[in-house]
């Protein structure tokens, strides 16, 4: 299989996660060519004005047609069904990536995928509340964890170059089975969504009897709410492709809401900070794997 | 009443709050005097070899006595505490502030003091989840809100003292009544940390199962997690003195995490979907009062 260097890479979706990566694909000469599909035009303008791109087009099989990997960029059920359509027209030995937050569901149509194809799924562990091609940025997996979800027929040169690929442009690769990812990300990145979400509308709900609460807010609100603000239906996507184990977090976040409340509401004092103690001494001991506090903190 | 420049300011806790309040004092040259009272002999040597205060100890009396304002800086019990000790011992005319995050109890103490002195409440809205005089910064209260809860008794002199205070070293004074700060911080502060510790122990069990889920967390469960590891004692401290309003908050959430696990469980994408536009609309249009960002990315 060819080097990184010598492909075309094909980027289908335009948003925050792919403009992104053709922009560090292009910018840093990382590949032969590098080509973007949107269904925007005046994004395809923007992307050649902003070096981008080598190549952009509305047309998807124009598009994918020669490359030598595929990277899917939009949310995940539109992973799925484009999946369905590139099918017949992916070129032999096509390797074909996503970049998808939830992993069972993609793998399961990159199987369905024609035998002459190369799948494999993908998800950098990075991103920003505020999306579209305008969120852009050169940089942005730089530090970030990359999980690659190899099928069982996928090869181990294409599990080498996807990894070259997330590589070069900063992130680490880590490879694991597709439902494991899901089930960890459930707890660590679609509960605190929900938890966001809630919080604003707690919040908001308060706000209706007293504006004020909008004016005190401060950091803790600003982190702890951020994730509200992520795209809807990137999330609906996420959430409905990966519903068992999002309930199953969500589940248990309860039980240990119920707790806390049940301690505070008892005044039982020494338990309270038993738990609380816990939770202190848990997170103030994590450190996000190498850089991910950098790229990160926008 | 004399101005902030002419005042001998005596600073009790030597904290993040503290600490950080009297390095601005002092290297800014704003008031005559900054003297520092702490427990810690160890911070008293660290506060004069950093150019922190003028002077310091750690005896309560001596640190108080000929003090034009006295401000308290300890978690909130240890104020109530405090205010008891001092009554007796401050001079006539002293003002009295505090930095808690609760002010009905603090209030309701500074009530009790004799008439000679002038109490005020105070909560600026700052911080960090790491405790203690070693995370104190000169600038950490720059942009953010400083609310103020003054008694009936507090005069209009005293008001315009302390927020001059604020304004000094950056921060923007909200005037309210004890009561009512209590009742919006529990829904911004004191909710979202709850959160953030039962959103620990959720990610704690998962990894007991799977320890690379700790791998896989990047900025969403950095950012929502943050609060957790603020200083357990003094958090304990405002779930009991503010514990009626966060249960309230609480049962509010758990409302709202209900709705949710039900909307998906029962795959309603629709509703799901309005549900989570509510709280994206909602916090992407949600900016920090001026500056807040800017002082508390850290």
């Amino acid at each position: 299989m060819k080097p990184l260097s010598e492909c075309r890479v094909a980027v289908i979706g335009l948003g925050l996660m792919g403009a992104s990566l053709c922009m560090d694909l292009k910018r840093r000469n990382l590949c032969r060519e590098v080509r973007g599909v949107t269904r925007n035009f005046s994004t395809i303008l923007r992307a050649f004005h902003e070096d981008a791109v080598d190549l952009a087009t509305t047309d998807l099989s124009s598009g994918v047609a020669g490359a030598d990997v595929v990277i899917l960029s939009t949310p995940v059920r539109a992973v799925v069904t484009m999946l369905e359509t590139l099918g017949p027209i992916l070129w032999p030995g096509t390797v074909v990536m996503d970049m998808g937050s939830t992993k069972a569901e993609i793998c399961a149509a990159m199987d369905r995928l024609p035998p002459r194809v190369q799948p494999i799924g993908g998800h950098p562990m990075t991103g920003k509340e505020t999306a579209g091609y305008a969120a852009a940025e050169s940089g942005l997996y730089e530090g970030a964890p990359w999980v690659l979800t190899p099928l069982p027929r996928t090869t181990t040169e294409t599990v080498s170059l996807a990894s070259e690929l997330a590589t070069s442009i900063g992130a680490f690769p880590i490879t694991m089975e597709a439902v494991r990812h899901d089930r960890l990300v459930a707890a660590i990145s679609h509960l605190p969504y929900l938890l966001a979400s809630g919080l604003v509308h707690t919040v908001k709900d308060s706000g209706a009897n007293d504006a004020a609460v909008w004016d005190l807010a401060a950091g803790g609100f600003r982190d702890t709410s951020r994730v509200a603000a992520s795209d809807t239906q990137m999330f609906l996507d996420i959430l409905m492709t990966n519903r068992d184990a999002v309930l199953a977090q969500m589940d248990t976040m309860s039980g240990h809401l119920q707790e806390l409340r049940m301690l505070l509401a008892d005044s039982d004092e020494e338990s309270l900070r038993t738990k609380l103690s816990c939770s202190q001494t848990t997170r103030a001991a994590w450190k996000p794997k190498q850089g991910v506090l950098a790229s990160q903190a926008k």
